[in-house]
């Protein structure tokens, strides 16, 4: 069922079992899926309206009404259809699969007879189609749709909507190139890129990574189609809050500036960005694209070496959801959305393909254990958008740089492109655990599961077992009863100096090459692999050109970054210390941390007697005194869990 | 010529003898005033057009044309008039004199029969006239042309323009009140108040005192003359770009969400609410009103002991250009707009007028020599109008939540409020210098100057000399030749811990009283004053509640808060540290900073190798190498006179 030039696992052939990941996995089963889909239907009271399914049902004229909802309002059904395709890899589930069955129907009830699928356009002002390429997300929804078709068929082998997304796709290459007949364009929210090569290593039809290939080298070319288009439609523009035309006028942040090939930086939109690159780098590898892999290596060093944040987020400011300049890592106005983190994931897992070098591994850890696992409450009832990395609550109302800020996660959004996002890459996690290369099988993420793995035409069935990221201790063990002489890459995160490897018991050395430790070995059943991997207290320091963290430090353990939370250390945070040679220990967690390590170290707080009823300003001296305390850390990505409190990663360091 | 309740001196009797505000007030008169007249007349290519001087003849009738620039305009006017009412004080200058009489005629020719006069409704909309005061001010302008007006017959004793705003002012004095066919209302920007209040002391005509009592009173008062208004014009507005009736609906913005006497903190628009203080006070002082009393008060302790920069600013987001929560002080991302700080200085004198307390001194001077100052270049020809406490010019143009954040001054601006507000308070600084009570004569600011003042029958001269704020030597001198028994009260300013007191050369000691040194004597000609106020380096450190300013430090000396900038301190001034124990010392500027006085300071710059080719984390330590580094610090209202680059005020302690 998948393409040779696929190195992905079949989701359908692997079950995640790990302690840890298990619980979100059927979070996002039992919780978010079911929500989820009440949501898209309307039904839940408090939540903003969906309207989603409801726009399907008139654009497939089975109801009357208007369409209702963000111009990308179908993109919710298509993401939430591969999240339900990915969670039935996991676990078969006949009323779930019934119940996405019938969606799907619906879809292909909505798509016009032509092929094309939108029900914004099909049910608005069907003869605006494809006159708005900049601002109005039509080809971004026809990429979702797409992966929803290919998880669809990938997960149940069904090809029902594979082949409504085909016919959709077949539509778009007809409509879209170089030919004078042809649209010149290319979508203002790229997704479609990455979406057609899938389809392509599903159905092998080149056509479409030729027009994913379009696409991406007609981007940012001149005369400048956002402007042709402009002014075709007689300069009527969508309006939105940076006012008329602002997409048309400010090409960056779509980063159609330039083409792709003469950009030097990541800017504009992140998650624009990390979804454009994530097809970008999937082409040059199928491709053998060198101009485009050197693109994609440029750019991943801008975003991850200037531009990232500990957390692994990307996006430092509110406006435009964007890129900022270099080395501008704000920790309160951040946006850090959570969908940039899991853009950033996938892009990383298009770079492990070209070449497995741990560290877009370790980025790509850093982005799923804090970021996106942040991005869902404990309950997996409740979302963040956005991520920053420090919270005063007091001050959210009152300075509106914050507006985009929420104190607390929330049920769901008007644009909920978040919460089905996380679900999706959760569901399928089991994609970036592993890279599939003929050298060797590349482990990149030490989640607990058991996966059948074809090796030439044997299969190697390999369990992984271990409390990570609790614990660096991990085993491998083989259960395919034919022996096969296959190589094991496994990574060693940067976070780790110190790794001890056994092979059934007996101490054992592999070659490290590119943060992989290589293990060549005729494999058979009961072979037992452990991997111990040192996961001490590391303190946390940022490059000297971050204005904002000089001398401040930030604690991780393994891949989780740690903060300070209000509620276990109390109020104002700014006024706690840590030592250098603070002795920190870990301790476990206790009540909604139960099964998570915490950290305890040695710090101080400097208090001011009554400072409400003292001077804004002092001279010579603050009169405070600083007293020993004890600082509680927890994993970040729990934070704001339990009351509105405030959160700090970095704190200062004495 | 003035009124027994006003308190100020008669700037005619005063000549400004200083080495340092007197080059302030000789670029006034030679660069400003007329660069804003050319800029008036749209006479400067580079500049913005303003067409504030054409928007008067259109409505005068003199020239055909449609009105251009904002709803308030015509204050541009009128503040010039202003600034060249006290500049004439100063100096006598006919040239100068005809040209402001040819524009009071213009003026004149321009008001209506009824005696409204403002040139945006005149030309651009005569039927709106008082339909829009939430939005349009009307009212604003008119006490900006009141305060014109009583500027420039104290200046001159000229009537024209003051007979024109009587009228004006009786024109809204017979439309606005309690009655039912008056307008119920009160302006969106406060100004009028304080104008009214000025316009009383001249005229001693009460009406304009009790106009001005019920536009306090009114505000805020329920049902909400915005949206009665908003109402009565079918919901005709002006969008914004914070969006549509946004004035309306946000009526915190203009202090008006609730009656003044119900509001507990500063909150809104910093410029407008100080305006409204000011006549708040003012008022207060004169109707010996104890509840207003109470108010300014309680506000004025708000702002400025949990809302106020260290260098005197105030307005701490962008958004709005508006107060924050307490404690909310960003050094980066601040607004501190200049016109804040000038009413901050008006709404200080009135409090002082009130209740001779040296902490309203204090702040008044802290925002003089710093935000007031630095608002304009030692050049006399460029301006801010934000004045952050931090600048790092290369992150400026990426990250938007710096847009209102230029680095360096700007010849002049679309909303041209800034400059004329800094020309006028700097021409009438003599008012700022003396407050005169009828137990003593109190000198709030150290400012060179010979002054007449009338007690009783009599005249005391007085010359201030010295050479402030370099030094805190100051010398008195009584020039009157007439004995006269009265008391000088003698700011003692809190940076000074330490102060010596001659008279005639013996030691002296006075009477303390909050926080002026009192001394009674018969004066008689000759009799010298000397006062020794220690002027250390004070490091400087903010209340604990103020998260921004965790372990950092700032310089300040006398009433000059420094800051470090690239120039002489290289990039990255983030990287610097100042320790605790370092050894400071002042030097002589040289050049650009010739006259003034330097700081050095012992310190570390954190240095790394090659930062942009290390990784943007580093975990266990920061591969960086402490270096000691002489650290030079200027006065912060000098920064930003040579090329561009890194400013900032707050140094991180160790």
């Amino acid at each position: 069922m998948i393409h040779s030039s696929s190195m992905e696992v079949d989701l359908t052939q692997l079950t995640i079992e790990d302690p840890f990941f298990r619980q979100y996995q059927q979070l996002i089963r039992d919780i978010v899926i079911p929500y989820q889909w009440e949501a898209l239907n309307d039904r839940i009271p408090e939540a903003e309206a969906s309207h989603a399914i409801e726009n399907f049902r008139i654009a497939a004229g089975q109801v009357q009404g208007k369409f209702y909802g963000m111009v990308f309002q179908d993109s919710d059904v298509a993401k939430w259809i591969e999240a339900v395709a990915y969670s039935l890899c996991e676990k078969h589930d006949e009323a779930l699969l019934k119940i996405a069955e019938e969606v799907i129907e619906l879809i292909a009830a909505a798509q016009c007879e032509d092929g094309y699928l939108n029900t914004y356009f099909t049910v608005k002002c069907p003869k605006e189609r494809w006159t708005n390429l900049a601002e109005c997300h039509e080809l971004y929804c026809a990429g979702h749709m797409i992966e929803a078709g290919v998880a669809f068929f990938q997960a149940t082998g069904k090809r029902r909507l594979l082949d409504v997304v085909c016919r959709l796709a077949d539509h778009i290459h007809r409509l879209f190139g170089p030919k004078e007949d042809q649209l010149h364009g290319y979508p203002g929210h790229p997704e479609i890129e990455l979406a057609l090569i899938r389809l392509y290593e599903v159905t092998e039809n080149r056509c479409y990574m030729n027009l994913a290939n379009y696409f991406i080298e007609q981007r940012g070319t001149l005369p400048h189609f956002y402007d042709l288009e402009y002014k075709k439609r007689d300069e009527k523009f969508h309006s939105n809050a940076h006012g008329p035309a602002w997409m048309i006028k400010n090409k960056a942040y779509s980063q159609a500036h330039v083409p792709l090939s003469e950009q030097q930086r990541a800017v504009g939109h992140a998650v624009r960005f990390v979804y454009l690159l994530t097809g970008t780098a999937h082409l040059a590898r199928l491709n053998k694209d060198e101009a485009k892999r050197q693109t994609c290596l440029r750019l991943w060093e801008n975003m991850v070496q200037k531009q990232l944040f500990i957390t692994g987020a990307i996006g430092s400011q509110s406006w435009g959801e964007s890129f900022s300049s270099d080395y501008d890592l704000p920790s309160d106005t951040a946006y850090a959305e959570s969908c940039a983190s899991v853009g950033l994931i996938m892009f990383a897992r298009r770079m492990l393909e070209m070449e497995c070098d741990s560290h877009y591994a370790d980025i790509m850890e850093r982005a799923l254990y804090n970021t996106v696992l942040g991005g869902m409450a404990l309950d997996g009832k409740h979302f963040f958008y956005v991520n920053p990395l420090e919270v005063h609550p007091k001050t959210l109302p009152f300075n509106h740089m914050y507006d985009h800020v929420k104190p607390t996660r929330q049920r769901w959004f008007g644009c909920a492109c978040c919460p089905p996002n996380i679900a999706r890459l959760i569901s399928a996690i089991g994609y970036y655990i592993y890279t599939l290369k003929p050298d060797a099988l590349y482990i990149h993420l030490y989640i607990g599961n058991t996966v059948e793995i074809p090796i030439g035409k044997q299969k190697l069935i390999l369990r992984i077992q271990g409390n990570y990221p609790w614990s660096g201790r991990i085993k491998m063990t083989v259960l395919s009863s034919t022996p096969i002489f296959h190589t094991l890459a496994l990574r060693v995160p940067d976070w780790c100096d110190s790794t001890q490897l056994h092979l059934n018991h007996k101490l054992s050395n592999g070659a490290i090459n590119k943060g992989y430790l290589h293990i060549s070995h005729k494999w058979q059943k009961g072979d037992c692999l452990t991997l111990n991997l040192s996961m001490p207290i590391r303190k946390v320091y940022a490059n000297s050109l971050v204005r904002q963290l000089a001398r401040k430090v930030a604690l991780q353990r393994g891949p989780l970054i740690y903060c300070l939370e209000e509620m276990d250390n109390g109020v104002e945070l700014h006024n706690l210390t840590l030592p250098q040679t603070s002795k920190m220990n870990v301790i476990k967690g206790q009540g909604l941390f139960e099964h998570q390590i915490l950290i305890e170290a040695e710090g101080y707080r400097y208090t001011q007697n009554n400072p409400e009823q003292s001077a804004l300003y002092h001279y010579d001296h603050l009169p405070t005194a600083k007293h020993p305390q004890k600082l509680t850390f927890i994993p970040w990505f729990s934070w704001a869990n339990r009351d509105i409190g405030e959160t700090r990663i970095w704190i200062n360091e004495e």
